[in-house]
């Protein structure tokens, strides 16, 4: 049980189905496999070789879907890295994992010209261009690689165990470290057939890659949709007019959306000139969403939504909430505990276990609160040469995700806080910890708190708290400065805020929901 | 990942939502659930325990489908037994595998009369029945022993690993003797994904039960439908009008059948008197569906047809073909190559791998002959006590399934023959060693020599070729006589014919193939 099954198996029984339609390109699973086979071949030649670790810094296209299943055919590990990072954060990833070589392509040079001589361990470097043809000095040409390639006079699939790793996927950490997520073959393929089971996808459905290929939303995707033999197609980033004439042009059937791009999609006056009728499946997480977005869906969208919760360290999905049951939810009076079902993540997926624990390590009744902790063969190895990291988190086979929760009288699952203060924007995870120790660079901070509050457009954004030393002071625009030069610029607090002293907790804890409070709704903070 | 995991969710989840519909019987999963938890307390209690053996003798109906998760919760192994064996059968049965206790339905108790006293290990017997109310004497009663259960106090759920053996599915071998094989957790559960991803499975789902559950075709049902929490409903033995009015009365959405099943079903003068509105799919296995029958079909029935090949080895999914692609090949011009798509059993389900070997262990070409092996979380553990066997079989990873194939240009797999010279008859494998084992009881026969011929209404009958001893006589009477004393009433052939000599190979070995040419179509043998 490999993901180079399902390739193969789709060479060799649908040769001819499209792998690929992205406007003019179309490449069929025969194709696919070929240049993805003579890729790994020519990498092989260069000596990368099984378990060798390698960044792919490429936006959305059909050469990062290639070199997904490219690099575990010589069973090399795939490390896609977030294309918004900030210098230094490429330089720590490649780093941490000792990565020897790097894809790249053309439009991210100049932040390589940054990052490139920071790096310890990357020797190859291969370069990707959807316009130019030549490769600069001292990269390899993607295409030439597979032009080139020595063939399988030379080389053949390296065998895969089910727990090999496939994939590094770096997730921010509570100490602002980043930590690489080990997600092997096992992993990824029963996140894919979990979901397979509830999407009805055949060689007919069309999926359309908006997420970023580098985040584990859309690289489980890329899993479930090849197992099944789909076609692939893609935006290189989110804009509302654009994926509606993608939905047009290329028959999409499926898709995965945050709900903000959900809320935009909606928003765009057009919306009525567009052929949408192939679209069958919108998926999405990071939060709820909103019921007036929920309306206008049901109004203008002929298909279906599902939503749920998961993260990384789960292949990602661990809940899910199927669009029954959120179409009752959206009919039910306001109020009703029928409509509260909207703000919901739902219930575990097909093969996923879960168990909400309160301090005592006893499972809570409805309306307590409680840590998730999820079991199931989509949960991680581990994290990349972090033992002691990993065995805080996975426990007896369970995984603690440090999210805490309630449920219903149904057992439907509400998200209630991110125990390790993770703030979801548009899609996006920004780890408080992280923003906070940027902000602690200013020599006037003395502490520092950074939450999520709710925002029209991002679901939420990233709002700093600051207690200024005595007899300092610093401007908003100070503090963003001194950010900018650390952190991606996603990461950035949009807002800010200065008190006189923190609340506190007995115990001298910052106490977040206090300062939450005046933001959201009482009762739940409505994020899953 | 585990069975329980299902019902568990199921009951969490689905509390409310229907398990069983039966006619008047309904019951729901959080009382499904508690029933089966009763079940094994009480079992557990009477001294059962994790690894034992514990046969289920029943027909078709919701308790066998509790027998089916009870027993997992306590470890102890199912084993299934085929309601048609003869009483030296159940005995040979249920003494390999040193089952402790049996599940017995009151209707197989004048069975029971004949193999009992032979039995070896057999200690603890429950007695079930669909109509009276107290077991006999020296046997205990199902429903007692869940209305009695010591319950949550005394019992918790044993907890199971994947590789864990969840049942013995005993099959006939080409020795003659029965093996039985071990399928855990893992591999029933992959079956299930494989089947889901491609069935459009829910809550809202009713699946009939009409193959016998005993048998691995359904026993994977079970565990599929289960998964995703749909709703069972049961036939007691097929009967096409029964099979209709079930259909209407019970909504049911999806059935397995075999093609003789089929045939039946269209054939009913007043089908279209029925509302079989909620049918969308019936999926099929042992043959392909006759070109007559698929036209019927789609006439007649609202859903579609998906057919498949595999073994209860392979839990037992190894190929499938999709409805589209038999409707393309129905739609064709006959003798084309499209058309003879019919005929072929598929291509692989979603994480089987297949290869087709020529004698060299090289992959077959295009109208060459192989032997199909197979690859997958799917393929079982091994045989029961039988390391040999085992090895002999799983080679490398590779499950050697003995059967014989081709392929067309397109990578359609045909089946041309069973290297274990099985004989499918009405959707019931017959090993045709164990037959001539049992005419060679008769003293004038010299050499047996049995063989699977077309037959209008079972697909294949089973056929006798007999050369008798010089100077010896027999007649057809004496010889089904003779088989009768010693093996089921579905394995006696339906007809015998003698001859002088046997065609042989240079080795000495009888040609089946030759014996068989008379009776099929020049070609392929056409059966899948």
């Amino acid at each position: 049980m490999d993901l180079l099954v399902h390739l193969r198996r789709n060479a060799k029984y649908y040769p001819d189905k499209l792998a690929v339609s992205d406007r003019e390109t179309k490449i069929t699973w025969a194709e696919f496999d070929r240049r993805a086979f003579r890729l790994a071949a020519s990498l092989s030649q260069l000596g990368l070789k099984k378990g060798d670790r390698v960044g792919v810094l490429m936006s959305n296209g059909y050469r990062y879907l290639e070199a997904y299943y490219a690099l575990p055919r010589l069973g090399a590990i795939i490390v896609p890295l977030n294309t918004r990072y900030a210098p230094a954060e490429f330089a720590f990833v490649l780093n941490d994992c000792a990565a020897t070589a790097l894809l790249i392509e053309d439009t991210f040079l100049p932040l390589y010209e940054k990052f490139g001589p920071r790096l310890e361990t990357v020797q190859t470097l291969v370069f990707t261009s959807k316009t130019a043809s030549y490769a600069p000095e001292g990269m390899l040409d993607y295409e030439g690689l597979i032009a080139d390639s020595p063939g399988a006079a030379f080389f053949q699939d390296v065998r895969s165990e089910p727990d090999d790793t496939v994939g590094l996927f770096y997730t921010g950490g509570t100490t602002g470290r980043s930590k690489g997520v080990m997600l092997s073959h096992k992993n990824l393929i029963a996140n894919a057939l979990n979901s397979a089971a509830v999407s009805d996808i055949s060689t007919r459905t069309v999926y359309c890659h908006v997420a970023p290929m580098f985040h584990i939303a859309d690289a489980s995707s890329i899993v479930t949709y090849t197992m099944m033999g789909a076609c692939h197609t893609f935006l290189p980033r989110f804009d509302a007019v654009q994926a509606l004439e993608t939905i047009q042009r290329e028959r999409v059937s499926h898709i995965g959306l945050v709900p903000t791009m959900i809320n935009l999609l909606v928003q765009v006056p057009t919306i009525k000139d567009y052929d949408l009728s192939s679209l069958k499946l919108i998926f999405s997480g990071g939060s709820p969403t909103p019921v007036e977005v929920l309306r206008k869906f049901r109004q203008l969208l002929p298909c279906k939504l599902r939503q749920g919760y998961g993260m990384t360290e789960a292949s990602p999905g661990v809940t899910t909430l199927d669009w029954e049951t959120l179409l009752r939810a959206v009919d039910a009076p306001p109020d009703s505990p029928e409509s509260r079902i909207m703000l919901s993540c739902g219930i575990p997926g097909t093969n996923v276990e879960i168990r909400i624990l309160n301090d005592q390590g006893e499972e809570i009744r409805p309306g307590e609160i409680g840590e998730i902790v999820a079991r199931g063969p989509n949960i991680m190895k581990g994290y990349w040469n972090l033992p002691e990291e990993t065995a805080r988190v996975l426990r007896d086979g369970w995984y603690y995700t440090g999210d805490l929760a309630t449920i219903d009288e149904e057992n439907f699952v509400y998200i209630v806080d991110r125990k390790k203060d993770m703030i979801i924007s548009g899609g996006e995870n920004i780890y408080s910890a992280e923003v906070e120790n940027a902000l602690y660079a200013h020599p006037a901070v003395l502490e520092a708190a950074v939450i999520g509050v709710p925002d029209q457009k991002w679901g939420e954004r990233v709002h700093a708290v600051i207690v200024l030393k005595p007899g300092y002071e610093a401007t908003e625009d100070e503090l963003v400065k001194v950010c900018r030069e650390q952190i991606s610029g996603y990461k950035i607090p949009r807002s800010l805020e200065f008190l006189p002293e923190m609340p506190k907790s007995g115990a001298g804890k910052i106490l977040k929901r206090n300062l939450r409070e005046k933001y959201w709704q009482p009762g739940l903070r409505q994020v899953n």
